[in-house]
């Protein structure tokens, strides 16, 4: 690990080659693990009700990974904990005809999170930096006007999408990044434990599969994207991956230590306000 | 007037002051200006039905401007002939409750026109710059974090959309954005014929009439709007509209001009699709 705190430094090159999927940290056993999570996730619920109540940040939480990573189960175990009041999560598959029919960060702009709530992207609009990049068929086949499939089609996405997320955060949007990275080896474990374990079965997909052939492409356009999209305002975090416990308490541990880095608090009541309240108070007794 | 092509030129430094709202250009009388038009819609009929079916451009159309400065009125006599299938119109007031909990950008973004499509908003996310500006109040009131209403929103603002509106042009929507620059003398004019006339009496708004109150700040504010976001890739076009006749002519006119300057064509039919048509031509004739 050359970055304990698995930011990508904005304004550096990392090459992914040098982060461990294996690394577990200071834990010498999973156990530890796990009751470190049990208590950030005490913290995250009480947070997230001042978050809830103060109604004036929002949380975006990107997850982007190889099949296999863990996206679901951190969805699952890092927020299953939080009021789903607050708590909105979506997962972006192949574009639908009327998503196409419009700009790339169309679909997720429409469905970003309210004040006070976290949203949850399971992917993104960087697969059009990704999966979009590994399979050039995808732009070719888009109805976008020749000109802007042009060369400069990645450096263009990757600039536009640095100055969408600094305005996001500008206006309230607080952007956690996560990749979940796994090794080659364990994705293949964890695919032969879905064709192996029956009540995993429904989560095995052929074309999850076939994707693995691209492992390499994929790793290359990871990593460019990381180089072009770790900013100061929305940094990535490489989290290791290759242990699932591992992975879920570290990204829960930076999402509490986030929102308490925040100036969160109740909303305080004014004078006119508690006169309001007081004669409230008198009417119900008066009944 | 500075600019034979209405244009504010990007990265210069206008006066408002030095634009006349009573230009007439080439036109010596109404007449004239009406025969340009009409011959102008026929072409943009035209020119629509194959921005319709090549289905690759949008085309976003901004108006803003004083009350009573004809924003209605350019879209209905200057889109009346379009076919409405392919055109959207949206006017954007005081925002709701539910876009007021999301970013500013957001309830725009979330009607920006499908490919092949005109979209046009009357009124837009550039009221954030200008009514905004002049009623500090309604940012004062907005739910923003305190640290996102600093001294520097402005400038924020006019940086964030100017990488916006790249954005969409890299993704092939074309942008024309059109001030109906009025005269006070004019709106004055306008509003009396609200008031005197009864089929123009549900146009009067005393809440419009208090705006004009504060027509120098809002003077101030379209001007320091236009000199930081008027780029190569969106420029504002001021348009004199204190002749209702001229104001429509000259958008119709710029908007031809620009379509005719797209790379627009019919879909080509490609040897496998005719194959398919010749086919289909032969199995209706031996029914």
């Amino acid at each position: 690990m050359t970055h304990p705190d698995f930011r990508v430094p904005p304004g550096q090159t990392i090459r992914l080659a040098d982060y461990d999927p294996g690394f577990t940290g200071q834990f010498s056993e999973k156990k530890e693990a796990k009751e470190q999570l049990k208590q950030d996730l005490e913290e995250l619920r009480a947070l997230q009700d001042v978050f809830y109540a103060q109604d004036s940040y929002a949380l975006l939480i990107i997850l982007q990974a190889p099949d296999a990573a863990g996206k679901d189960g951190v969805v699952k175990h890092v927020m299953s904990g939080v009021n789903p009041q607050g708590c909105q999560v979506y997962s972006f598959k192949k574009p639908s005809n009327e998503e196409l029919d419009h700009d790339f960060l169309w679909r997720c702009m429409i469905r970003l999170p309210e004040r006070g709530r976290f949203g949850i992207f399971n992917r993104s609009y960087y697969e059009e930096v990704l999966v979009v990049r590994v399979h050039p068929g995808i732009l070719a086949g888009q109805k976008l006007p020749p000109a802007c499939k042009g060369p400069d089609v990645w450096q263009n996405r990757f600039e536009d999408i640095n100055n969408f997320e600094k305005y996001l955060t500008r206006n309230g949007i607080v952007i956690l990044k996560f990749f979940l990275h796994l090794s080659k080896e364990e994705q293949k474990e964890r695919f032969l434990a879905r064709l192996d374990e029956p009540e995993k079965n429904w989560k095995f997909s052929s074309a999850d599969a076939q994707e693995r052939g691209y492992w390499d492409q994929y790793q290359a356009a990871y990593e460019d994207c990381f180089n072009h999209t770790s900013t100061e305002w929305a940094p990535w975090h490489i989290i290791p991956a290759d242990h699932k416990w591992f992975t879920r308490t570290t990204i829960a541990n930076i999402i509490v230590e986030k929102l308490k880095s925040l100036d969160l608090a109740y909303p305080v009541v004014d004078g006119a306000q508690q006169q309001e309240l007081a004669a409230a108070r008198t009417a119900l007794l008066s009944e």
